[in-house]
């Protein structure tokens, strides 16, 4: 019959998109962020019949890839994402890029055309191989039905691999509308940091034997509330300072942890910080300069001087717990905090700053909250008084690829659904992935979004500053300044269906933050800043 | 001296930066469609002090390099695109698929780690040449500073290979900060159609001589007035109809010129289009399905029907004079037409529809306007009416990546300052690059969109009913329904600084686009469709 079909994917008959389906379901995956196109109709129409898995709409693949990366960052499982062809992965690159720094696990689902009709080079037809690669610890290409489980199985296994990842199943048409019979034999396997060795631990010790100075320098899992506790108690010990990694991927901040130091960004500035300390890899990478800038080395700390307790893959909190009790000594003690009795709103009437909106949100911030940071003009501050907050988790820009914050915040929101999420997010970068407002909007997330509205790429004129670049020159400006006009966030929020205030001063800002908190939904503060 | 340099940025001597600019501007870029980052601030301080190349920035990747094809398409000329490392120009690939398909010539600047810097896996490394190699005819990176003569050069013969493309240059910082004495020696060179061969004119004046029923399917550059010219007069001599492929880059329609039937979208529909036709492909590809469905084939017109007279890089204005020169007999000869004066708005309380939309539109559209095409909830409808508008240029979608529409509109309008450019745009792919309307509020372009206003993806929901899956499932409700919350464009526009309208009835609808047609700068129209 020279019918079009589509029919079969209403069938009864089981489908190789059923079994994809349920492959991934029984690995762990219990959500997709999705905005699929054509060629991945047979698995929305699965996942209608299937039912078990969630399905987020976003209204540009940015959305899903940095929403599947916030939520596997807070959740610890593997999200979905379902994306169109390779233009719309595309469009998912730059937070997958991000996600791929987080050691965040996800499974990406592309559909591609039948591989009948692939050699006709129809208008949407391109290498998503090529694409995908930078970002995927793994690309599996279903070329065949019968390799459903097998492709399945082996994402999985790609997510867990060193500090954990994402894989991309490519999954042509045809593959998925042919029957699949017998369901798909995937066992859940929890992600397991590798153990660090005893020989290793030795090691450490032995370097840290006699050294007077001493950095303990965090990140991969001792970023978690027992990797920070003992990362403080290793530095007590040790007489040292506790540092974290310039980007966490997550990391718990605030209430009666120790004090954690960020690393700084310039080359100039971490090495002032390091000074001549021993510094304590404690699944952290070892610092580098963040771009390369001439006449400064790219490695920060000389080899001498480092001690590679745990790379970012291994278990650094046993690892941070095993080394703190082989070192002789007591140590001063972690001094007792009581974080929140020391914060209180800045002057009502006063202009807003990036210091007094940090300081008003280390008022208010509530218990177990999630931040979702992307920027610097909010970021450096916050990070410099969170241990003045309650209790709280950070998410940060891994990757440098901008468009982060307000999808995180999204995922955040959705993988914990009692936490109050606030993403603190530069003007700048918030434009990359702004329909993620819509996203907040549709799925009721509790996330109160402050943007920071200095109407600059402020990062970009930093570095021209520190270059002698005038800021006034007319080109300059026109690709640095963004006053022209100025972006209304409380017009674009309000588009898409997000209540939004716009906060000028300190009193104002305080007002749309005891709103934006105690709604059951998100609100957006353009919080204008000099 | 261990201080951060960037000084030389500023300096007074040459460097590679300038050099490659130079290169570019020798070889005809006139503009850069830019959102630079850190490793792109040599080419911005370049930019600066050289001066002569128009620089217009965007707040998101997508909408330089849609621009980018929009400006290409409109100009002919080699618009460049400055893009920020992986992610940024990740960013831009899917309009850069689309562009690849329109045969757009366009060169990427990507700024890359210095490369003593990238051993290190600083967090933005990434392959950017992964990346780059699917949407560009060549990837170039200057490894050295000496290179970049010959980069430049061999980047603008790519663009010149076949039917015309994209070229990438990935420049390390410490290569284009390093001084590079003397000028670039490019040299401007146009693109020139290949010509067809007589041999090729020869068989298809014999394919033709018996046949009977004919279609003259027309593409490249034969879609220029002067190609809907010459394909109309050989269809006439034929006594055949006259086709334009489904996708055209940028045609002429309307005012006196024949009317083009389009080739249509699903393979049943090509199928019954096509009859028992013999197609004579002018510059056009063979119809194909633009999905694989199964049960129906990839091919639509057999190999036996088609007369292949010249492919998308030929001359195929030339080949169709020649080839009606070569055919006998007089033709009935092509009616005059005044398409204009048919034309007549809708009755004015009634409300809007995609049909009265076109209808007012054929009655306002001034002469020489160029029409940004995407979706098809009014694109179908107007290509099926352009002929009765006054003459026009319509850029569509070519590559099905979707969020061309927009900076398409804006690259065509700082192509052609005089022309009035209008966007005929669906409101779910206006959504990928929303933020086209900030650089229209930004640059004052004369642009007025019609934003198709039916908050849902008609085409994925027009495919699933083809399937016979239910629309009222809530999973693929969920995946295909955009109406909660029901997106506010009116308040998107102004947020960027865009004046805007909604229309209900065909009344409002004339008004603001009489509004918006005599406005020196943008107004969006969000056209509420049923």
């Amino acid at each position: 019959m020279n019918e079009p079909t589509g029919t079969t994917l209403n069938s009864e008959t089981r489908l190789g998109a059923d079994q994809l389906l349920d492959g991934l379901y029984r690995g762990g995956a219990e959500i997709c962020f999705a905005n699929p196109g054509t060629t991945e109709l047979s698995m929305v129409s699965s996942l209608a019949r299937d039912g078990r898995i969630r399905c987020v709409l976003s209204l540009f693949e940015g959305v899903c890839t940095g929403a599947a990366d916030g939520y596997a960052r807070v959740s610890g499982k593997v999200p979905l994402t379902l994306l169109h062809l390779g233009p719309g992965f595309a469009n998912g690159i730059a937070n997958l890029h991000n996600a791929r720094r987080a050691g965040s696990r996800i499974i990406n689902l592309i559909g591609d055309h039948a591989t009948w009709h692939l050699e006709y080079d129809a208008p949407l037809t391109s290498d998503i191989r090529s694409l995908a690669q930078p970002v995927s610890r793994e690309v599996i290409y279903l070329d065949k039905t019968g390799t459903i489980t097998d492709g399945v199985t082996a994402a999985f296994a790609a997510t867990n691999r060193d500090e954990g990842g994402a894989a991309t199943i490519i999954f042509p048409t045809d593959v998925v509308d042919a029957p699949a019979a017998g369901s798909a034999s995937v066992e859940e396997t929890a992600y397991r940091p590798r153990p660090v060795p005893a020989e290793a631990l030795d090691k450490a010790a032995k370097a840290l034997g006699d050294a007077a100075n001493v950095i303990v320098l965090i990140g991969g899992n001792a970023l978690t509330e027992a990797g920070v506790r003992a990362g403080g108690a290793l530095a007590d010990k040790l007489g040292g300072r506790l540092l974290m990694e310039p980007y966490p991927a997550i990391v718990t901040l605030g209430g009666d942890l120790p004090v954690v130091e960020r690393q700084a960004y310039f080359p100039d500035d971490v090495m002032a910080q390091m000074g001549d300390a021993t510094v304590v890899l404690a699944g952290a990478r070892m610092p580098i300069s963040y771009f390369g800038y001439e006449g400064w080395p790219s490695q920060l700390v000389p080899e001498e001087r480092l001690v590679r307790l745990a790379e970012p893959g291994d278990d650094a909190v046993a690892a941070l717990a095993d080394l703190t009790d082989r070192i002789d000594g007591a140590g001063a003690g972690v001094p007792a905090r009581d974080a929140a009795s020391a914060v209180a709103s800045p002057a009502a009437q006063d202009a807003l700053s990036a210091a007094s909106v940090v300081e008003e949100l280390l008022v208010q911030l509530p218990q177990d909250a999630v931040i979702s940071l992307e920027g610097s003009t909010m970021g450096g501050p916050w990070l410099k008084q969170a241990h003045r907050a309650k209790k709280h988790r950070v998410i940060t820009n891994t990757g440098g690829a901008i468009g982060q914050g307000l999808p995180c915040a999204v995922g955040a929101a959705i993988a914990a659904p009692d936490a109050r999420v606030v993403a603190l997010q530069s003007d700048g970068s918030a434009q990359y992935t702004l329909q993620s407002l819509w996203t907040m909007a549709r799925e009721g997330l509790k996330v109160t979004v402050i943007i920071a509205a200095n109407h600059r790429y402020g990062i970009l004129q930093t570095e021209l500053k520190r270059a002698d670049i005038p800021l006034d020159d007319p080109v300059v400006s026109t690709l640095t300044d963004l006053d022209h006009p100025r972006v209304d966030w409380v017009s674009l929020a309000r588009g898409y269906g997000v209540e939004a205030r716009l906060a000028r001063t300190n009193g104002e800002l305080a007002e749309a933050l005891r709103e934006g908190l105690s709604l059951d939904g998100p609100l957006l503060i353009q919080a204008e800043l000099p």
